[in-house]
């Protein structure tokens, strides 16, 4: 037997020793090989069984020889493509191994292994594209950033500067007591630079300028978030409660001083009892005729106020809502002033503060409970805007219903459901920076013999933290439009704006929790490290999805109000109206349901902003009417109402989502139209779409039920969006530098 | 004008007044209603339109007599259906109005209200199902806590006694030393119970009873997971990586030490630069013929050993993985036993150890880092089952390649990967029992004027807490599997079990997440709150997707380890195989994708196990055979192998979720078969239906992409779903009571 002929064992006696997968079965199939091989004498298949003698190995040596046999047929002949062509070369071109070619590629398949992975099994250096993609910035990040802060631009860099001087350093402080004091001695700097007074009057010391404190907020929200919620409490829920439903006398009285912090207080609306439903408190406010007084009770423990923040240390005054009582008729929830400590901070005769101890977040916020005894306040502490109890005792307000007025008094309180978002879409970008950078600079595996690979290569990788970027973006614009219809409200457009901040408030919240979920998972252990940060902002803001209304209630009153909408246009319509609603959906069937289109394919199709647009609309819609239909359906088949609107719960989050869903990418879409710098405006519309196909691909169950697109289509959109995912990645980096986030707030493991 | 005909007005003016939606438009258009009333005079219609005057609203009194008009009209006549059908009855029957019929219902549907929910809006106490349906056990408790206890019962209730005693009771502890020390006590009290040598060999002090080793783990779980982690490290990792990779001369030496806690160490194995790819590891241990030492070195910072418990304050020696050098060659990751510190605690010369600080959770761990400077140790402390360094210094090892005998020597260590999901799956037991028994309590909102509404009967409630609470059901049974095919194991099928605890611990530790994620907003601020629980574990086992592998490279170990799998029965079919496969194919076209089948929503169908397997099987089997097609064409049209693999990275994690979703069903099916009592059987048989049908919801975007269901049979499973977790609300109480947690590690919001 000539060497040739063994040598063309080599590389499968290679792959038996050196592979990291085969098994005992393997052995066998490669002994039943060499049985099977009829030009192969007895003595010529003992000698090359006892290479493949489990219990008689060969010595490293001899496996590095081997190595070496391959290494240099296969740098001699780069083109060799299989196994087969490299035993085939070994063995000099032996006509009887020639002639074997078939049952060796028989082998090659019985062992599991396709040609080109066994090759690249043994090549010794290799640079694929997973190792080589890398960072490469296609834009001018400052213009970006620039798009991004818009007006407010002068306010955010000067926040930026705030929390970057040394004194606002991010400290990891366990320790409950020091963290709130730590936070309140920030908060005071806040307010010398006049921050917490941004959106008051001026007349009262403010700034006057509500886009400027939204701005504060968000910016704010890069640094410590017990600090946000802090500055939140006292200059957003306390200053904001007397500015909108109190009048010119309490402004005179209390504004100035809330402003500058001298004067720190609560908002204590949530009771134990009742905190989605806060029509049903029960704390009262009873009217005493004879000196004008309404004294505050809390007629059960469960009626206490709780997780007010600012109440358990540092609040002096609150304002508290209470049913007011006048001769025993009840007449609804109100607002009332009440002292709760002296200003050396003891706490008053009949009140009693509860504190609600560690939290899972936020401890820099001293959050408590509050119980009122027989509390006494004068007349004056009525927060009269909306109501009020003239001079002959009697109640008086300009809205006779208790809860439409108690609804108009919420209303003027939404501002809090626009900085939350906001706040919590800034944690997000926080996030998603650390991550992102984090991951583009983090190696781990690659090829056999090659570089290990930047992480951000690896495709589920860019789906977990890329996806959530083009989310984190679409939002931004989201958030700006709300705060801008917000500031130009008026009377009618109200209830709409209301429903708006409310579902926003879910999506950008909810969101915030899902990507920095999936930030921590993407980092791995350095995720779970607090200097590290995440931890932090995971925990601070697990809340927001609670607080100021809880994501789930507030997405059904989001779809209540679509459902009540589209009732009355489905009415006002008139039977002319029908028909052209039915034309519409007939014209939508022609041009985006037929047998083409919903099978379309084409990258300019798929990458089309109308198509996107019109999917999104066409999802809302239906959906509104499929909810409202079975509603109907239910209640007209004898159902109690409560029950059926509960029957159809789920749909209704859906119908929610669907509208946030559209309204987020029209606002994406608008800003990116304003936006002239070319490669800002490319880079903006990727992302855009990412946004886009990545939610029709999450939300493809519906559209094949609905027949709006077919298999070939969904799987199409799949692909095109692990397509976008990898383009974007090179931009990755300069996407996440454009949110301009200081660096001191970026924690120990990234840095810009 | 009679008063009669005035009366019919009262439901629309108590409409107009006392909703809270009502808005000026829909003044207007109630105006033009009573203009366009023909048979009404120019004064009547001023004395009508002056009660709906913006400017002038009636007073709260007239708002009452309206109500109390309507009240004693339909409790008169409960038959009243339409808010017409109430003005006429008001009007008693007046022909004037009796002639306006139409003109009223038109009214009706341009205010956008149902006559329906008008009419509840009038009533005054209204009990729908949405309020009573309540709580009711339908099985016997214990006899469920029975069959998940299984042979497991008597330790299992033991380490039940033990946690509950007064020196276990849980506390949050925020200084990090302190908590470090309490629950370095809480380990010693254990171990004095034997519970930590539960699995080591008699011989050396041991219970020799790997069940119930995990058996504890997993209780343990209930309480302090910091108490968990810390005994894991020391009696598994630490233990078990003597008794796995150790030899005979190091059990006697240290096994009994180890499982009193008196010898408390870790397991060195992570570095900064290599978390997954550990192969990559750069400590080294060159060995020194000379005096037969090793020498550990650590190379460079980044080489440092990271995130290694019981490293920071109490570990006295460590197994340590590092490359072993002999003369100047590499042979591959070994592990050796290296002391850090004296008995007094004092750390020994040529080590640095470095405390990871604050972390997210599990702050009751030390976790620290370690480096080696010039470390010299024994010849015997190299751990040598699996590769050796004879007299002559050379290197001997039964399995002579590098990579393979490296994950040998892990394959030993594939416990980590059974107690970590089981200890998993305790922690969403807990967070489910007590999301699940507060939220069968709290009431929030309700039907206006009746009873406020337990919030687990609120669908969406039921979907967020008894869809995990099936799933994690599903999960306890298969890791029982799990559990038990490892104790069974034999060398062929190690590698299917690998892979099994590799799927399963990032199927459960996922679960966990989730589940963990909906139990805390389920609860809203009470889940926020330290005392109540849900903060600690969530948070504790944050980090549980990412140790003992990050769940997304397990989940790629999975898909690869499927694809062979495939491939190789593939190709030992022979071309007979083929045909049979093609075959069996072509049977499920015939019995499970017919015209009828694929529209089926029969509720028998719907509910039947056999039709969730195979649906569940089809979806493994055609995802492993798809993904195998597509990367075989990738390489074949010349991509490079690596970046094949990457560019289906999406697609392999879907195919191992499909594989473990399917091994989830089928041991729970197999399970329930073996239960005997009808009542338990029946309530396991709902969850299980849940369980499949929900993941069949899931992924229906899949399953009609596949033409495996038609859009009518997968909105039919959305129904059922629902219906599923109305039916089984009754029963979700007794089924968390099932789990028996003692009282003591339920926190403050709930007590059993």
């Amino acid at each position: 037997m000539p060497t040739t002929q063994i040598q063309a064992f080599i590389p499968l006696f290679y792959l038996v020793w050196s592979d990291d997968l085969l098994t005992p079965l393997e052995f066998i199939t490669l002994k039943n090989f060499i049985d099977d091989q009829e030009w192969l004498t007895q003595a010529q298949k003992e000698l090359l069984l006892s290479k493949i003698d489990v219990a008689n190995p060969p010595s490293r040596t001899t496996i590095s020889e081997w190595k070496n046999s391959i290494d240099q047929i296969t740098s001699k002949n780069p083109s060799l493509k299989s196994i087969y062509a490299i035993s085939l070369a070994l063995s000099e071109d032996d006509s009887d191994v020639k002639n074997a070619e078939e049952s060796f590629t028989l082998l090659e398949s019985s062992l599991g292994i396709t040609s080109a992975e066994a090759i690249s099994h043994f090549k010794t250096k290799i640079d694929p594209k997973t190792v080589t993609h890398a960072a490469h910035t296609n834009f001018d990040v400052a213009k970006i950033t620039a798009i991004l802060d818009g007006a407010q631009a002068p306010i955010i860099n000067k926040v930026k500067e705030v929390i970057s001087r040394p004194e606002f350093q991010l400290q990891i402080i366990t320790n409950t007591e020091d963290y709130r004091e730590q936070v309140m001695q920030w908060c005071k700097i806040l307010a010398k630079e006049d921050f917490g007074s941004m959106a008051y009057p001026t007349e009262y010391g403010g700034g006057n300028n509500i886009l400027n404190y939204f701005a504060i907020m968000e910016t704010l929200s890069y640094h410590d978030l017990s600090l946000v919620i802090k500055f939140g409490v006292q200059f957003g829920l306390w200053g904001m409660s007397i500015h909108s439903l109190g009048t010119e006398k309490h402004y005179v009285k209390y504004l100035r001083d809330i402003g500058t912090l001298k004067l720190p207080g609560c908002f204590a609306m949530t009771e134990t009892h009742h905190g989605s439903n806060v029509k049903g408190l029960e704390t009262t406010a009873t009217y005493n005729h004879t000196n004008r007084s309404f004294t505050i009770q809390t007629p059960h423990p469960k009626a206490q106020k709780e997780y007010i923040g600012n109440a358990a240390v540092h609040g002096q005054m609150a304002t508290v809502f209470a049913k007011l009582i006048i001769d025993g008729h009840d007449y609804g929830v109100n607002a009332f002033i009440v002292p709760l400590r002296d200003t050396q901070g003891t706490v008053l005769e009949g009140i009693t503060i509860g504190d609600c101890g560690h939290k899972m977040g936020l401890n820099g916020v001293d959050n408590g409970t509050i119980s009122f005894d027989n509390v006494s306040i004068p007349h004056e502490n009525m927060l009269d805007r909306f109501a009020a109890v003239n001079e002959k005792g009697e109640f008086t307000s300009p809205i006779p219903s208790d809860n439409r007025r108690f609804f108009t008094m919420l209303g003027t309180l939404v501002g809090g459901r626009i900085g939350i978002p906001r706040s919590a879409m800034a944690a997000a970008k926080t996030g998603l920076t650390i991550a992102i950078k984090y991951s583009d600079q983090r190696r781990q595996f690659g090829p056999e013999g090659g570089s290990e690979v930047p992480i951000l290569n690896y495709r589920m990788h860019q789906r977990r933290l890329l996806i959530p970027l083009a989310k984190t973006y679409a939002i931004h614009f989201a958030l700006q439009y709300l705060t801008d219809r917000f500031t130009k409200r008026s009377e009618s457009d109200m209830q709409e704006i209301e429903a708006l901040a409310a579902g926003l408030k879910s999506y950008s919240t909810w969101n915030t929790t899902a990507t920095l979920q999936e930030c921590r998972e993407a980092i791995g252990g350095k995720g779970y490290l607090s200097e590290n940060r995440i931890g932090a902002l995971k925990n601070d803001t697990e809340i927001y999805t609670t607080f100021e209304g809880d994501n789930t209630v507030l997405m059904q009153l989001v779809a209540k109000s679509r459902l009540s909408e589209f009732r009355k246009s489905f009415s006002e319509m008139g039977s002319l109206g029908v028909i052209n609603y039915v034309y519409e959906n007939a014209k939508t069937a022609i041009t985006e349901k037929n047998p083409i289109t919903i099978r379309n394919t084409d990258e300019a199709h798929l990458l089309d902003s109308q198509f996107h647009l019109q999917a999104f609309q066409h999802r809302e819609q239906t959906i509104v009417a499929s909810a409202a239909r079975r509603i109907k359906k239910l209640i007209d088949n004898g159902m109690d109402g409560y029950d059926a609107f509960n029957v159809v719960q789920h749909q209704m989050i859906d119908l929610a989502g669907a509208h946030l869903d559209r309204v987020v990418l029209e606002q994406f879409q608008i800003a990116i139209s304003t936006v002239e710098d070319a490669d800002c405006k490319a880079i903006l519309n990727q992302l855009c779409q990412l946004f886009a196909l990545s939610q029709l691909e999450k939300n493809k169950g519906w559209y094949l039920e609905d027949n709006y697109m077919e298999a070939v289509k969904t799987k199409a959109i799949r692909k095109m969006v692990n397509q976008l995912c990898w383009d974007i990645r090179p931009d990755a980096v300069a996407l996440v530098d454009a949110f301009a986030i200081p660096n001191s707030c970026l924690g120990a493991l990234v840095q810009s």
